[in-house]
Parts: structure tokens; C-alpha cells; sequence
């Protein structure tokens, strides 16, 4: 299936701009419509495309009308599009499928030239000026083809996807909508749970200061909007809960594994130091040999988590690549990590992910370089060529 | 205080020897002790000190012993390094507290001269191979005094603490180990259960090709070690069991509040789509913007997380600085990157951190790099006159 000709993007905010981006760069011809005009001026400003101003001169302009909006605006869009005839198929980018498709039918759309899709690409930031042409490369890009839905719509909006450089996966709108509540809506509440342990004004600044990465990146989604997070979990409200009290119930289970409710009396003071060390016993086995606890029920817990993160797809998808990871000290000054690129480059090594930790208050820091491992000594003779410290 | 003149470190493990290095840059006499004779002498050849091949040889060596083992070794330890006289003051680096002053209570150890610490640092890889004098570089390192303690010992050990380069925290014991419980076990704990969650079989590939950076993030740490793992968890459970049964608590209220309980039967066949469809309205209101759930208390939940992750130190420790990022568009090839921090180098600019985001089987990728927010212009010129797309 060809590239389509000529594509209708209604909607110019960083979705639907970056899609008329990477379309224009196949020669698509794109118009441009947005309920803002300043918009979708200014992502024709962008090259995005051609400002269509008025969606009911729009007759038979495009291929494909893309609907890039909330969920909650696709059926009334949908239908007035529909209305318009601008296009010959339709689709949506919303990141949930069962709502958009039942306020479709409520609008009595013309279904068998709709297939609803979700793109699994972001970013923080929004609007057509956040906007970018490799926003979908690589990408999962969600179709859900209703009973309804033509083979032909499938085919077009199928080949729009993979103009955008992106990844199509074909499921429904139900299925959809409880993977998305699996890999994205039920981890940010988790996140939201866990850090919001942090939160109460009895927790002093110093217990904040034994943080790690580790609670870095487990509650780092956390800090995402409040109001655009409710709205997105409401209109997933029960595959989301569904994910969210089976968690709740494995957390709950293993609490109880490890501390049994009538050994931790709640009003214990919380500053009475080493109130545990009158029960210690003096014999040969260590507490830590023989732990008061379910050892084999918080091990069986680890054990599915690790099971369950070794199945989440490397950054690019596909299976994660192995890198080997060389660690270099480095100056922290300009010019420095230069001098280190250079010496890889000219050593013929891809450096393919780096990572920085600074020492604070000093003038040196680590950089972890991660390469083929087949590069890896070749890098190491040339950072220690160059005079680095590495650690073998 | 003085940087301690002589130290032995008993336990030549990744802590123990990291320590012993980042003493002897300081001119301290640092003498070596492990149970596994081959470990002590990996650690004297790396550069951490001399050999002490019996302990009973030791008599007024050190001014402070360091017991580097795990919590249920600390108390036999301290028991015998204390008979055999080998320093004037103790202290050891288990990551709990409670339990090793537990079993030093019950061995009958002197309390007098023992300062318990926890230094806030690690690495994924084990063993002196593994060292580094600057693994506590601006790191906290807590000291839990006991009542007996005497306060010449916690100056003592304080300034150890302080030659290493780590940031002293005194508090006690019981508070240190519910310090960790909230910022470390428990976060662990939650990204496994959330990880659990994507290990059952019948969760096809394609749910999690939906996956993205968040959900990576959120799990990341529960691919650790499970028998260990189930050690450091069984060794704080009290406290570690308070923090994960509020956590189930909270996320069980909002999945209710999601999805009350009668609304959500479990018998829906998993492969019928769209069945909500029936009951969406055709009215103007669209579900999103009155959902069907208690939308304020999802929201409150979110909020107090946004204000938990709000209150994590930057990777530094202290106020997380704020720092512009510039995107560039680079080339996936040797060199591309060298050239890049030339010009950045060249132009005077510090990077303070990158990230590298590859386009999967595409020779291009996007460089996001991180500077001072007054030396951002600066390199976005630079850039842009060295041929680069950027971003503004």
C-alpha cells in the first residue's frame, strides 16, 4: 500500500503536527486544520502543511482525515468531519479506544471507514512547536479496527502509520484500553502511591536525603499533571482499577508476609529507639538465617516482578540489546567529554547510550559509555590511550 | 577532628575496600581483613592498604575498625575484633540498623565505642574488583549512636565518614531503618509487584510493545536480586511492612474509587470489544468531562505524590539544579558525537548530563544535552553554526 497522497490533520497540536511532519518528508500533501487558528498557522509555519480554514470547504480534499484531539472530542469530530466529507477514511490518535469508539456510535458515524489508533510517542512538552518529525520512528502505533471497519480503511491508515516511520499492532478498542492500563495508567498510580508516602510533613528532609535512584526512577512519572492524569484515568477507569487492586492486593499479602498485623501494634512511638533489641536472641542463628517472616512468599513476589520486567521490550522495542558498559573518570570541564568522543571516534567505536554522575563540589566525574560488546576492549585501549582512568 | 591515622577494615568486599581507598588517599594507614584471604589480597593489590592476615595479631592497630559485612555478621564480629583489642573505636556499614545493634547487644559487645552507619552507596557490581575511592563522593552516610555511645567515638567516626567524602546524617537506629523502608525497601517492593503484574503468560508480547519509558522506570530496580533481596526486606520487615500496607491501602481506596466494585464484573469475556458502547450518551456532555468515577479523590492521590516526588534531592544530594536541555539531531555514527562536544567545548559550554535516544535501525538519533539555562543560547548558536538540527 502506497504512502497516502494527501492527508487531512485535524488537530495541529504535537501529535498531529509531528504526523504532518513526518508525512510531509514522504511527500504527502497535508492540510491543516485546528479549532485554534493560531495553531494550525503555526504549524504550517513549521512546513507542516497547507491551512485548510474551513473543514466544510474541505470536500474530498484528503485520503485520510487524522482526528488529533482528547478522547472525549473524536465522536462529536468525527461526525463532523464525516458530515463534511473531507476524507475517504478516518482515524484518531487518542490513548484510550473504548470511549472515542462508543461516542462515534452514539454520533451514529459512519464506522466502516473509521479505524481508531493510538501512537505510543510523547513528549513533556505540547503544542505544534514541541512538534518533531521523528516524534513516531520506531514507535507502537495502536489500530483498532471496529467489526464495522472496512479492509481497505485498514490498509490506508495501516500505510499512514508506517509513512510515520512507526510500529502498527493490530488488537481492539477493549484490548487496547486494558494493555494501556497494564503498561502506563495502573504504573503511574503505583508511582503516585508510592511517592506520595513521602509527602506528610512528619517525614523530615534528612530521611529524603538516604534516596537513591531506585525511588528516583520508581516514582519520577509521579510528577506528571494532576488534572490531565485524572481525566486520562477516568476514561480508563475499569481496566485501570482492575491492574490497580490486584497490586493492591499483592502488597497488602505481602505486608502481612512480613510483618503479621498482631506483631506491629500501630501506636508504637516513633522515637523509641532499638525497642527490638530486647527480643533479640543470643544464640548461634542470626535473625537474618531464620527471618520471623514468609521468607518464601516475598521471595515468590520478587520473583514474578523479575519475571515481569524481563519481558518489557528494550528502548527501540524488539529484545533489549546488551551493551557492555565502560567507565571512565572524567574532568568536568568544557572540552573534556570532546577530547574522550574523539579518542572513541577515532578508535572506530559507536558509543550508543553515555551516562554522567558528577561527583558534587568537584572537578571530576564518571561516564559510563555504553558499546558493542565486541568494541568494548577496543575502547578501553583508546581511553587509556588518551591518558583516562578506566576500571576493567 | 583529624582524617583517623590508622583504620582496619575488616571485610574487603565492594564497601569495605571503596573505603580503605578513599582513606588511604587521604594518608591514612589502612590495614585489610577478610574471612576470605584471597579477597583481602585482591584488595591490598588494587592499592587499599596492607594485609592483616590474623586478627588476633591486631592488638591497638587501628583507631577505627570497620566491620564491612552483612547486618547478621556484624554482631559476632564486633564481638571478636573487640577481644582481640584491634582498635579504640568500631563501626560497621549494614544497611539496616536495628538488627545489628540487636545482635551486638546480645553478644555482649561494648556499646561504648560502637557508632553504627549506613553509607548511602553501592554499585550493581560486587567485590574489591569492583572499588572506588570515590563511591561516597557527596553521598550520605548515616551514624545511629547508641544511648552508650560516647560522643568522643561519634566525633571519631564522623571524621572518617567525613575523609571518605560522605555527608554525615546522625539519628538512631529504629528511625534510620524506617528512614530506608521508605525510601528504598518499600519502593522495591512496589516496582515488583507492579512488574508482577506483566508475568503472566496469558499477557501476550504485543501489550507490552505498548511499553514505555515510564513503565521501565517504575520496575526498573524489582529486575534485583530476589534471594537478596528477600534478606535486606526479612531484616527490616516491620517497618518496611508499615510503608507497603499504606501503599495497598491507597491504591485498593482508588481502584474503587475507579471502578466501584459492583460496576465491574469479572466475568467479562476478554475478548468482547466495545462492549461499553451501549451504555455511552449521545448527549453534549461527553463521559470524560463528568466521568462516572470519584474523580477528586484520584486526583488527591496524584496530587500527594507530585508533592512526594517534589521532595527527592537531586542525584547530588541538596536541591536538584535546574538545568536547560538542548535537542540535537545527530547522526548514529563514530565520531558524530566527538564532533559535537567539540563545538560545544569549543564555544566555552559545560554539559552537564546528555541523553541519547537512537532511532531504531535509522542512522539518526537525538541528543539531549543539558546545560547551565544561562549557557543554553549560547550552545544552541554553536550548534546550529556546526551544521546541526536543533531544536528551540
Amino acid at each position: 500500500m502506497d504512502v497516502p497522497a494527501r492527508v487531512l490533520v485535524r488537530g495541529t497540536g504535537l501529535i498531529g503536527t509531528s504526523l504532518a511532519l513526518a508525512l510531509r518528508d514522504k511527500g504527502t500533501e497535508v492540510f491543516l486544520s485546528d479549532a485554534d487558528p493560531a495553531a494550525a498557522k503555526l504549524a504550517a509555519d513549521l512546513g507542516a502543511g497547507t491551512v485548510l480554514p474551513d473543514l466544510r470547504d474541505g470536500t474530498g480534499i484528503a485520503d485520510v482525515a487524522v482526528l488529533a484531539m482528547p478522547p472525549a472530542l473524536v465522536g462529536e469530530e468525527l461526525s463532523f468531519t464525516q458530515e463534511c466529507s473531507v476524507a475517504d477514511f478516518y482515524t484518531d490518535v487518542a490513548s484510550v479506544k473504548v470511549l472515542p469508539v462508543s461516542l462515534a456510535r452514539a454520533h451514529g458515524c459512519d464506522l466502516e471507514s473509521f479505524v481508531p489508533g493510538h501512537p505510543l510517542a510523547g513528549r513533556e512538552r505540547h503544542g505544534p512547536a514541541a512538534a518533531q518529525a521523528d516524534l513516531f520512528l520506531g514507535r507502537t502505533w495502536a489500530l483498532c479496527p471496529l467489526p464495522e471497519t472496512s479492509a481497505h480503511a485498514v490498509d490506508v491508515v495501516t500505510a499512514l502509520v508506517v509513512a510515520a516511520g512507526a510500529d502498527p499492532v493490530i488488537t481492539d478498542a477493549a484490548t487496547h484500553d486494558r494493555w494501556v492500563a497494564l503498561v502506563s495508567h495502573a504504573p503511574h498510580l503505583v508511582a503516585s502511591a508510592m511517592a506520595a508516602r513521602l509527602a506528610p510533613a512528619d517525614i523530615p528532609g534528612d530521611a529524603l536525603r538516604l534516596s537513591g535512584q531506585g525511588l528516583r526512577d520508581v516514582t519520577r512519572v509521579a510528577a506528571g499533571d494532576s488534572a490531565l492524569w485524572t481525566q486520562i484515568l477516568s476514561a480508563n477507569a475499569g481496566p485501570v482499577a482492575e491492574v490497580v487492586a490486584a497490586v493492591a492486593q499483592d502488597l497488602a499479602a505481602v505486608a502481612r508476609l512480613l510483618a503479621p498485623p498482631d506483631d506491629t501494634p500501630d501506636d508504637t512511638p516513633d522515637d523509641t529507639p532499638d525497642d527490638a533489641s530486647d527480643d533479640a536472641s543470643p544464640g548461634d542463628a542470626p535473625p537474618v538465617d531464620a527471618p520471623p517472616v514468609e521468607a518464601g512468599g516475598v521471595t515468590a513476589l520478587l520473583d514474578r516482578g523479575r519475571a515481569g520486567v524481563g519481558r518489557i521490550p528494550g528502548k527501540h522495542g524488539g529484545q533489549p540489546r546488551k551493551f557492555t558498559v565502560v567507565q571512565v573518570v572524567i574532568a568536568d570541564r568544557p572540552g573534556e567529554l570532546a577530547r574522550l568522543f574523539n579518542a572513541a571516534g577515532a578508535a572506530g567505536v559507536n558509543i550508543e547510550d553515555i551516562r554522567l554522575e558528577h561527583s558534587p563540589g568537584l572537578p571530576v566525574g564518571v561516564a559510563e559509555l555504553s558499546v558493542r560488546p565486541d568494541q568494548a576492549a577496543t575502547l578501553l585501549d583508546a581511553m587509556e590511550d588518551g591518558g583516562w582512568p578506566v576500571r576493567r
